[in-house]
């Protein structure tokens, strides 16, 4: 299955998009046989994945950082847990970033995003970012634009030198639609076992969806460059949905051709006795 | 005094220049009494110095970050200790940079530096810094001409970054003579509590002078912004060096405007029974 049959739309940079333009579901119904296609191939790539992160552990020669984005409930958790869910802890790390602490907003907004940066040899994922500084603060009026823009500019030249300093980048908006949205906040609420999920700021962020949508376009458009790509996932399927992500990783991963190591003594000297 | 009568250089960015150019002496043979009332001068600039990093303590709105660089001996150690000597360590944090350890060097370069910029409100010293990745980096061939070139832009775009996020950024190449850091040496030799101070490459850089000084002019011309300026300290006189450094820093901090904020409550309900 290629990428363009789903949709997996990677944004170019300066040319300007529409999210609403861009499909939220997988282009036709999933028939039930071809859902069972999917959740084949995924296991397949699950395996692939985990051989690839082995390896770009072993080489220490380059990291990967993959970003997430989306709105409240797009499936930003459930992807990183069915993703990387046969990949080693010991390689990938998970890094929420919630809103700024006392400390942190007292610092520069990238302060906290450096921080927690890949180093050669692992695989990071944020579950939001930096980019919250140019989504939400914008959004709720807290930096104008003028702020807005130079942060493009910081953030394109940030993710620059961590590529040039051997970080692979790889971003993605996980794309619900409205009323998809609608359904998974309605089961969070009918759920008391999902309560704790629940924040007063989802309901109002919702009644800023055109606003939050607009401000998405403007953000994926600055920002995204050959070294650090935007990629919209359509979100409102979950099993989509990782697919999706899953083939971007391991097209990038394999992109890396990363070798593995040798050994690090003349393995022709080695006696089992 | 003003800065022009001792040749304290800011140096313009784009513009070549010389270092050897520039003298690492105060202009002329200071007399005893002219020594006598620059003493008397720091004693005053230590005050206001003091007086300024309250207020920005205080005031949480903007953060200071010195860059101190230059060849072994050049007083940076002696600068820091000398020019803070009266103000409060709340305030005021002094970071040394040597050379990465694993962990740090498996991370692009500029981590370790961004995890200990200033917040708002702080004061920080950066003895050596990001800078030493353009320089003993270049001279020893461990980075390339290319990417030399390209950290030179992410330095920039970095410090404009803090710029913009309310840190003011003042770098200083403490300029001495090959034959000052002769003497230094020597006296290090000679006096046994020294010895410590002493390290191999120190005398491998040293033959290595010029190259250190090509670099040093190179990466300075390249990152001299006028959010982040370089300055060129004369520093073969250690209490000029000081009256230099302090001189500059009052100058910057007054150049911040930093008003003393107000009281949390109103204080014509204050009671003192």
């Amino acid at each position: 299955m290629s990428k363009k049959i789903f949709n997996l739309r990677r944004i170019d940079s300066g040319n300007s998009f529409s999210l609403p333009d861009i499909p939220t579901a997988p282009p036709a119904e999933p028939k039930k046989s071809h859902l069972e296609s999917v959740k084949r191939e995924i296991s397949e790539l699950s395996e692939r994945l985990n051989k690839l992160q082995l390896r770009l552990h072993a080489s220490n020669e380059r990291g990967v950082l993959l970003v997430l984005q989306g709105m409240d409930t797009s499936g930003k958790d459930g992807a990183i847990r069915h993703v990387f869910s046969h990949v080693s802890p010991l390689g990938v790390r998970a890094e929420p970033f919630g809103a700024p602490s006392a400390d942190e907003r007292r610092h520069d907004y990238l302060w906290r995003v450096h921080a927690k940066v890949p180093r050669r040899g692992e695989f990071v994922v944020f579950n939001r970012s930096h980019y919250e500084d140019v989504l939400v603060t914008r959004v709720r009026g807290w930096i104008n634009k003028t702020t807005c823009k130079q942060r493009y500019q910081h953030i394109q030249a940030f993710e620059r030198m961590l590529s040039d300093e051997g970080i692979a980048i790889i971003k993605c908006y996980l794309h619900i639609s409205k009323q998809e949205q609608k359904q998974r906040l309605q089961a969070r609420m009918d759920d008391p076992d999902k309560h704790w999920k629940l924040q007063a700021s989802d309901f109002e962020d919702r009644r800023l969806w055109k606003d939050f949508i607009k401000a998405y376009e403007d953000a994926i458009i600055a920002t995204s460059t050959d070294y650090a790509p935007w990629y919209v996932i359509p979100a409102d399927s979950k099993t989509y949905r990782d697919y999706f992500l899953m083939t971007l990783l391991v097209e990038t991963l394999e992109g890396l051709k990363i070798k593995p190591p040798a050994a690090s003594f003349d393995l022709k000297s080695a006696r089992l006795d």
